[in-house]
């Protein structure tokens, strides 16, 4: 590879890991010449990290910055050393290298978000400028270094940043939905958060008004937001935990036929025989919930003999961030409910 | 559900759990209308299954069945307590319940494989007749009952047992290749073993002497095995483990193309990268693998922006049976490599 699209130059120490598994990456300057440098506004911390080093520093502000600053300064990315995770930063792009794909497509000065992790990103805070511990952010003065397969977003003009952040942590599901829903199918969506509310955004525009969409979660008012709005035919409360519950109250709303296409966007795990069971034979199953096992699917699909496609949600899909914020700004109703509920 | 396809009425005293999930079932007869009835043979217990109770109570073959006649008294089916797994069984049809769909294409008499685990079979052992502790084996006098939904498949007359068996139990492999490859395409399969070489000589059909066959292993004599008998094109001694490494191998045998599907047949983790980056964009994976991580592939091609549709591999396809078994009775040298190597 003369050309290093995975940033494998950046890894310290560890040779053939990538820059997500690596203990320590090297974010110093220059930019390379198929990497972006980005002047860095702020970090979104993941919650999961954010929560942990609360509790290890406790509550207050400087003491969470300079924890972060420290974990930073130690590893060359923000990886939470205790859960592993990370989070996604906003800042402007100061330099694009002369080997970097998105050269053409992006200026200097455009304002960027990541849709790569912070784990796999070479950063350096310089200054800790505010911690708002109530929405798990920090503003910096400092830069990253984003690779040639390290995907972002244009943060749109239009749009609190907040609000494009949250629909942005999610694009890859409705962008997938987008090519395996045809006119005419019977599609459900298990669990209505979040994501499963863009899931089914995006299938209602693939169905053409042909065929049934379902909405199912464990929450009333999740599912009547949904219903107001119009986001779905059917809506079932249903505990996704429950696989033979769900596949009944399915084949009962769809006449004992069940689905051609069900989308796993719950919380929770141990969701994978409802998702199975309410899929029809021959049809697709769109696992996105980070709580899957890949056994229980696997072996449970095996067990009940049926013949489904299984698919794990990919969180990267060309043109994902494009299609998702085109859904927000074309569904009024869509985007009121994301201003309302994740923001 | 007035026909109970899935063995629900077999649960005691859980509510809406399938069978596989169920800490005891109902094994007693009659046979119900959706069920089968089997004489049974012999038991194949799990692997890891079997290790745990020869470790619990000694090498002793009596002791061993009767542990295992203990675990089925008390569970209704055999699902070892500690490892959870179970195995497959063979036996004889004696009796078809009249809404079993398998009506009219089984006949009483006939000697059948279950491929649905025992965890989910409802068992009883009369006797124990014989335990043969080097091939986890157990020869019962007993009846077994398998539900609608349970695959079964009929045993071969001109084939040893145990070479079906070995065959029967990754069927479902090449059944599921068998639909993604079509002539001209590049195919990798990683961990040419057993499920491996299925792939690799399905694949082969399907090619129609046209595109690229890549055989990938850490085990020069697995590879060399392959090759001899010209199953391959390309045979890559990688370290699947090693994702970078094997990025670079493929890419080299394809002249920096990388391939159109990757097929993951690995039987340790940590492969998934491996698979990913060997794949083209808007190419396909299958994992096969038991060791496979749904968040480390979901997050994996998400860190690198690779657009590959990405398959949890299912252990059913319709067919896949006799799929298998017509593939060896019409590859001699693939025949003689299961001899060999797998019995
Ligand atoms: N790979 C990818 O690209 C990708 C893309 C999108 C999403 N995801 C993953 O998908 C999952 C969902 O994400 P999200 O942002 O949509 O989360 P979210 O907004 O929290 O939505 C999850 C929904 O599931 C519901 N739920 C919880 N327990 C349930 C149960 N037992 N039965 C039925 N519904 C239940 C929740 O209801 P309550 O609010 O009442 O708890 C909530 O409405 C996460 O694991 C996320 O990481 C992955
Ligand atoms: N869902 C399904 O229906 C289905 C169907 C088929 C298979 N499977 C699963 O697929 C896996 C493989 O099954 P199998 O029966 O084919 O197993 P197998 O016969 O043991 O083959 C596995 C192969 O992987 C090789 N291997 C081990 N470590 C490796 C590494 N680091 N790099 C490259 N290759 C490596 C092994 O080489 P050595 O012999 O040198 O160790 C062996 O040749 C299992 O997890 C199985 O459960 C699932």
């Amino acid at each position: 590879m003369s050309n290093d699209l995975y940033g494998l130059s950046r890894v310290v120490g560890e040779k053939g890991v990538l820059p997500q598994r690596a203990r320590k990456l090297d974010p110093s300057l220059p930019c390379r010449d198929s990497e972006v440098l980005i002047d860095v506004e702020s970090l979104n911390i993941d919650a999961a990290s954010f929560k942990q080093i609360k509790g290890e520093v406790g509550g207050d502000p400087a003491r969470i910055g300079a924890r972060i600053q420290e974990i930073v300064l130690e590893r060359g990315k923000m990886q939470n050393p205790v859960t592993g995770s990370g989070g996604m930063l906003i800042g402007r792009v100061k330099e694009i290298g002369a080997k970097h794909p998105a050269r053409g497509q992006l200026q200097v000065g455009d304002r960027i978000a990541t849709l790569v992790s912070l784990t796999l990103t070479p950063l350096v805070i310089e200054e800790v400028k505010a911690v708002h511990v109530d929405i798990d952010r920090l503003d910096i003065r400092g830069h990253a270094l984003l690779f040639a397969t390290g995907i972002f977003a244009k943060l749109p003009s239009d749009l609190p940043d907040t609000l494009a952040l949250a629909a942005l942590d999610v694009c890859g599901a409705p962008a997938l939905v987008a090519r395996y829903v045809r006119p005419g199918m019977t599609v459900a969506v298990l669990g209505a958060g979040k994501s499963g509310a863009l899931c089914l955004a995006q299938a209602r525009r693939n169905l053409e008004s042909r065929g049934k969409l379902i909405a199912m979660d464990v929450s009333q008012p999740a599912l009547d937001a949904l219903t107001a709005i119009g986001l779905c035919d059917v809506a079932l409360k249903v505990d996704a935990t429950q696989g033979v519950d769900v596949m009944e109250a399915v084949s009962q709303a769809t006449g004992g036929q069940l689905c051609d296409l069900v989308v796993n966007c719950a919380s929770v795990g141990n969701t994978e025989m409802a998702t199975i069971l309410s899929v029809k034979d021959g049809g697709t199953a769109i696992f996105f919930s980070m709580a899957t096992s890949f056994t229980t699917a696997a072996l449970g699909a095996e067990g009940v003999g049926k013949d489904v496609t299984m698919l794990v949600g990919n969180g990267y899909v060309p043109g994902h961030a494009s299609l998702t914020l085109a859904l927000l700004r074309t569904e009024p109703a869509l985007l009121q409910l994301f201003a309302t509920r994740y923001v």
